[in-house]
């Protein structure tokens, strides 16, 4: 890798502030430009934070940095798990959040075509007035860009039925490491001319191309949502609900478990009443075990579409049967309370050191793998919970050391190290994947080798290269 | 590209047959071994055809074939229908017709794990006792492949709602051009470890490697189907259907749209009365200009899911305010019948000389290429029609000379050339593409220079590189 010396990244500034204004480039960024929410970066790293205003902006930085050598980590919001933004000394941070127009919307293709820099949950904003939404929704959807997920493939919670970041994406403008600008992909739903450069640049985390805009794919608001929250007594009774949702024709468009100790946490950090059952008896369902106390585990679903009250009825069936305790919120206020609570879990628990993992099991092997990650914490101790979006198998544990202060730029504790190094190994021993929606980043390099096989990784940086022949687009990243 | 010469062939055969058993390799093919359903190949090219019983043998015919600077092509079914499986004089032809196990379905994890060679229809056959489909759904479900879908990412009649091939698929297994395993993807429906080699994979017509197997997605069979049949007056009316559907939240599992021509020559064919309207005024559907007379153009769908009376009801409401003529079929025969005249309707209109063309369009312009298509024909004496799986705004135009006789292996006639050429290019002016799911094989290659760019173009070379360092896979086909 190439990097400048100071006295380069000096004439660098001048030649950028020539060619996209003074006020594009910055010196010295503020520390959230360091790195991304889950690794904060080096304080002392020294690189060029660069805010083009257009297109053209990001294709002259581009150039530059191809006649310089100078390595580029593209971002969107900086919101990123992983580590993937994390910025490199001596080179530049190329931050696309001034390229934030919605540049159209068309409900009758279906489509929507947007700048990389639009935050997610401002194109479902003005996608509502006209009955339509943006269908991936990662946690972060109210602070993370179009293009950002598009780096990452983000998820999030209606995956299962909807599909990934992927799924919604028909075509891009990529700004290539020379500063070509390349579209590729189809506003059509259907095309398959030549290799498919879009599918290949999604989830590349930077690392082939600047993706600077996208055409989405858009869908009809459902005619009807319904919240439902089944508890459990015990985690693994919440997995086999899943499995008994798996066994029906129904599919919720979001199926989330959280698993007890995730409701001990919510329910503590709130003082919200989740793993508590008090209205269960009074709704008339049905509960093997009579009346519930805290500490089960629970599954927040959300059915949408038609029939809905077909939906619920054979939804309440299934997890009735499946031992489960379940109340249908018909009270709009309080789905989205639940909601909420669900969005914010990250927060519960929180004032101590802790890691939120990211792996992804085959779904049928969500108990054992919520088991395994109980039996590792023991182990290490550690203190364990998770969230899953269980109808797709991924999930998200949270490992924590009570005694240990919250301090993201100190080094994780021991402890937390080897616990994450067994979960990992857990899932990939199950059948998963080392990471679900977060992308590999700086933070999964290490098990890269564990679930890749040598002639995996030979290609992908044969691949690499015929993109970025010098190796200059967010090196040491993702491969 | 490297060929041999007669003698060397004769020396490969001996080798391979060593390798892979004698009745693996065949020295004189069969003609359909020459090309596909669109492009029957040269009949005098000499070529080994290789059938290999086990992903070993694939390896050993790489081997081979990467040491001795041989080309191969790889084929499922020959079903193609762009050329794609055109053997080349001088090589191997490797057909994967004798993998064709499937390995494991398991509904909890909702995936199957079939070999290339699996016949499309026999997987959603083996997985209906168990309440499970394969989704995607190419009209050539009861004779192509598996693999040979993933090749060229089939799409289908119901991918507006299920997606298309690429959709359905997980993981693969191939086989490299130096005879390397290669597994990619995941079981899990989440994963984002590296690049997506499985999705740049898929849809690139063996020119990157050879699909040995797939792990792909299955989904539980909807609790009820409908078919609803709206007639038009013209097939503009029928286009503008499609336009109040996309204004609605209703989204049909398949709708497809028969132009006037298209409806006239199946029922010429078939005795059928499709674009008659015994039974509107009947079952008291409306219709603005009275009782219809034949000639008009159909628009056939098929809802599925919960809600069914809900999304039937919408959904004659909606067409019913476009202007047409709409029967709900209740008699599941009657609706069979439908369908299979919409599946056979390419051999309609049979016994004159004709070309079944393939491209999509942003879907709110069918009615724009539909009218430019019957322009197209006047200009240039060619009759044509047109079948569109209208959701997803994929069309098929039927250009076909009246007075010229059927014969797959002479030259298109001049003016269906032309026509073609106008077909394609305004597609592209549109916003399309020139292949909606056939592929480009050798068919279409002389159109990739209109939808892609010399930097996309040599961009896709440079991973074709990555990929096959001595060209031998697939060599001038798709790229």
């Amino acid at each position: 890798m190439n990097r400048t010396d100071p006295t380069s990244l000096e004439t660098l500034t001048a030649r950028l502030r020539e060619a996209l204004g003074e006020d594009a480039v910055i010196a010295a960024p503020e520390s959230r430009y360091h790195g991304d929410r889950a690794e904060p970066g080096a304080a002392d790293a020294r690189f060029l934070l660069v805010l083009p205003h257009d297109v053209e902006g990001v294709q002259a930085t581009l150039r530059l940095a191809h006649e310089t050598g100078t390595p580029v980590v593209s971002r969107g919001a900086g919101s990123g798990l992983s580590g993937g933004t994390v910025a490199i000394d001596g080179g530049m941070v190329l931050s696309l959040e001034r390229l934030h127009t919605i540049r159209e919307i068309d409900p009758l293709d279906e489509v929507a075509v947007v700048d990389a820099g639009v935050i997610t949950a401002d194109l479902s904003e003005a996608l509502a007035p006209l009955g339509f939404f943006y269908a991936p929704d990662p946690a972060s959807v109210a602070i993370s860009t179009i293009g950002g997920n598009i780096a990452t493939n983000a998820g999030g919670l209606h995956c299962a039925k909807y599909g990934v970041t992927r799924e919604s994406v028909l075509a891009l403008e990529v700004v290539l490491a020379d500063g070509t600008l390349l579209r590729t992909g189809h506003r059509s739903l259907k095309g398959v001319t030549g290799l498919d450069l879009t599918q290949l640049l999604i989830g590349s985390e930077g690392t082939l191309a600047v993706v600077v805009a996208a055409t989405v794919r858009i869908r009809p608001v459902p005619v009807a949502r319904r919240t439902v929250l089944a508890r459990f007594s015990t985690t693994a009774h919440a997995a086999d609900g899943v499995n008994a949702i798996s066994r029906s024709p129904v599919r919720p468009a979001a199926t989330e478990l959280l698993d007890s100790g995730a409701v001990a946490d919510i329910d503590a950090h709130n003082g919200s009443r989740l793993g508590a059952d008090p209205a269960a008896e009074a709704i008339g369902t049905h509960h093997p075990d009579g009346p519930r106390s805290s500490g089960g585990a629970v599954l927040l679903l959300e059915l949408d579409g038609y029939g809905i009250r077909e939906q619920t009825a054979d939804l309440v069936d299934i997890l009735t049967g499946a031992g489960g305790s379940v109340q249908v919120i018909e009270d709009e206020a309080e789905a989205e309370h639940l909601w909420e609570l669900r969005r914010t879990s990250h927060a519960a628990g929180g004032g101590r050191r802790r890691l939120n993992e990211d792996v992804a099991v085959p779904k049928s092997r969500l108990a054992q793998m919520l088991t395994a990650l109980e039996e590792i914490g023991h182990r290490h101790g550690v203190a364990t919970s998770a969230i899953a979006h269980a109808g797709d198998g991924n999930l998200h544990p949270s490992l924590s050391l009570p005694g240990v202060p919250e301090d993201p730029s100190a080094a994780l504790p021991a402890p937390i190290l080897a616990a994450a190094d067994e979960v990992v190994r857990t899932a990939l021993e199950l059948g998963g994947t080392i990471s679900g929606e977060h992308g590999i980043g700086t933070a999964k390099q290490r098990w890269l080798d564990l679930e890749l096989s040598p002639t995996s990784r030979s290609l992908q940086h044969r691949l690499k290269q015929a993109f970025d022949p010098r190796g200059l687009l967010n090196p040491g990243k993702a491969l």
